[in-house]
């Protein structure tokens, strides 16, 4: 195997800095993400596991989860020895330069069953953020700059801390070509990156149909990760952005025993309307 | 004006009992609805007066809403003095004897800015009901009992207790024609009630449709009530059923402020999934 290092695009989640733990690419298409606490980690593999391997998932949904290589002990990104890992297919391997943005859905973070603690600090996070009010709320992104010629992140805490307003904003800007100090985002890419036949809507609409009926897993505190190329897609529009909608973090899905999960769905319809509202504007 | 009375047919909510206050119909269609304390009688009719005249709200979509009279003070169920009510079309005017149920859409009672009281009470109410697990939870129903010739009723605190499987087999007595004392009810009139081309099934899919969309109203605590009348579907089917839904209780509606129901939306996906099972059984 090649030398694992750092992952260029990653947009949240814990990353590999200072010390910390975070997932690991090969340069070769695979992605190693490590076990997290808690048996959070036995959790994610123990979902993708069963996802991959369940018939009554359709293989057009399929493609909207990062492909599973099962699970592999790798020396850890923060040097602390050799952990467990979930192999994951690298979904941005061949974009050299992707925009990112991942978006956790839902208005709840918390399930029936949990600890108190868990409950209070998912009810908290989610009455402090717009996960209440919009059923969805932003988890972090890395937008390039097409002026300045760089990647455009913002910290954790300000993402947290994003209402209303900000929420619709940074859609905008996501795919916009002036520069993110602007205060009126052009929207120059909208029609590429969300709009097309196969853009981000497209495929938000194809998930959003199997959500109607599918009531085999619940995905609490699952996001949308959503992405695109910049380098392509001023030469080649639409086609070249390679647009992607795939669902990430699996570490609090559930059984769904039979009932559809309302919360992402909910959650998911709020979220398109952003969309087509910045499609229609 | 015609002497005021008891409704015979209200499933859940304030009921005029035992001194109690609760709604009176005229025996002529009109049902007076006393404003409720703290506000919230003010509120539904702020609501009823901001709907009945809001052009963006398409006319198919208004038929699921009982029409509004504006309101009026008339001497009170309890016979406590005259009061304020809300006086609307009372939807089972022409009914003779009809099943009703009246179910409390999404998953989440409370909402952004409310007391820290009401929060706490909404919380312990989702949780100890099934809207936090469905998305939904029953309020009340009166079903009539084709073996029996009588309706059968819960009590508000047993319906409170409801579990999973005690909704989704509620659901199903309510289109049965055998006793409800049997565990296994037949669903006789589930194609008649829920699954014509008029049917429950296909109003809530008109309904769902425009929750898709509709960024005007959030509809906190809102029930979907449906009904179907018993006297004529033995003799004439799904036509005589006359089954129909109607949104109901606006006391807690909020602006939508641009934004998608996802609470209400979400929660009332995953009732129609239920329908849907049904019929697909």
């Amino acid at each position: 195997m090649k030398m694992l290092k750092d992952p260029e695009h990653q947009v949240a989640g814990h990353m590999a800095k200072d010390g910390r733990l975070g997932p690991l690419v090969d340069g070769e298409g695979r992605f190693f993400k490590p076990f997290q606490s808690n048996g959070r980690g036995e959790n994610e593999a123990k979902f993708y596991e069963s996802f991959s391997s369940n018939k009554n998932v359709p293989d057009h949904i399929r493609g909207y989860f990062p492909v599973y290589h099962g699970t592999q002990v790798v020396e850890a990104s923060n040097g602390s020895g050799k952990l467990p890992h979930i192999v994951l297919d690298d979904v941005v391997y061949g974009y050299p330069n992707p925009s990112g943005m991942d978006v956790k859905i839902g208005s709840r973070t918390w399930y029936p069953g949990v600890s108190q603690q868990y409950f209070n600090q998912c009810l908290k996070n989610d009455r402090e953020t717009t996960s209440v009010s919009l059923g969805f709320r932003h988890a972090g992104f890395k937008i390039f700059d097409h002026q300045e010629s760089r990647f455009w992140i913002v910290e954790y805490k300000v993402v947290h801390g994003y209402k209303v307003d900000d929420a619709r904003l940074v859609l905008r800007k996501f795919v916009s070509s002036n520069s993110l100090a602007d205060s009126i985002p052009d929207c120059a890419f909208a029609s590429e990156v969300y709009g097309s036949s196969s853009g981000i809507l497209a495929q938000l609409l194809e998930l959003k149909a199997w959500f109607e009926t599918q009531t085999l897993y619940h995905f609490s505190s699952c996001s949308v990760y959503m992405f695109y190329e910049n380098e392509s897609i001023l030469m080649k529009g639409g086609e070249g952005a390679r647009a992607q909608v795939k669902l990430v973090d699996f570490t609090h899905v559930l059984d769904g025993n039979g009932v559809v999960d309302h919360n992402f769905l909910g959650g998911l319809s709020s979220f398109i309307k952003f969309i087509q509202d910045i499609l229609e504007s």
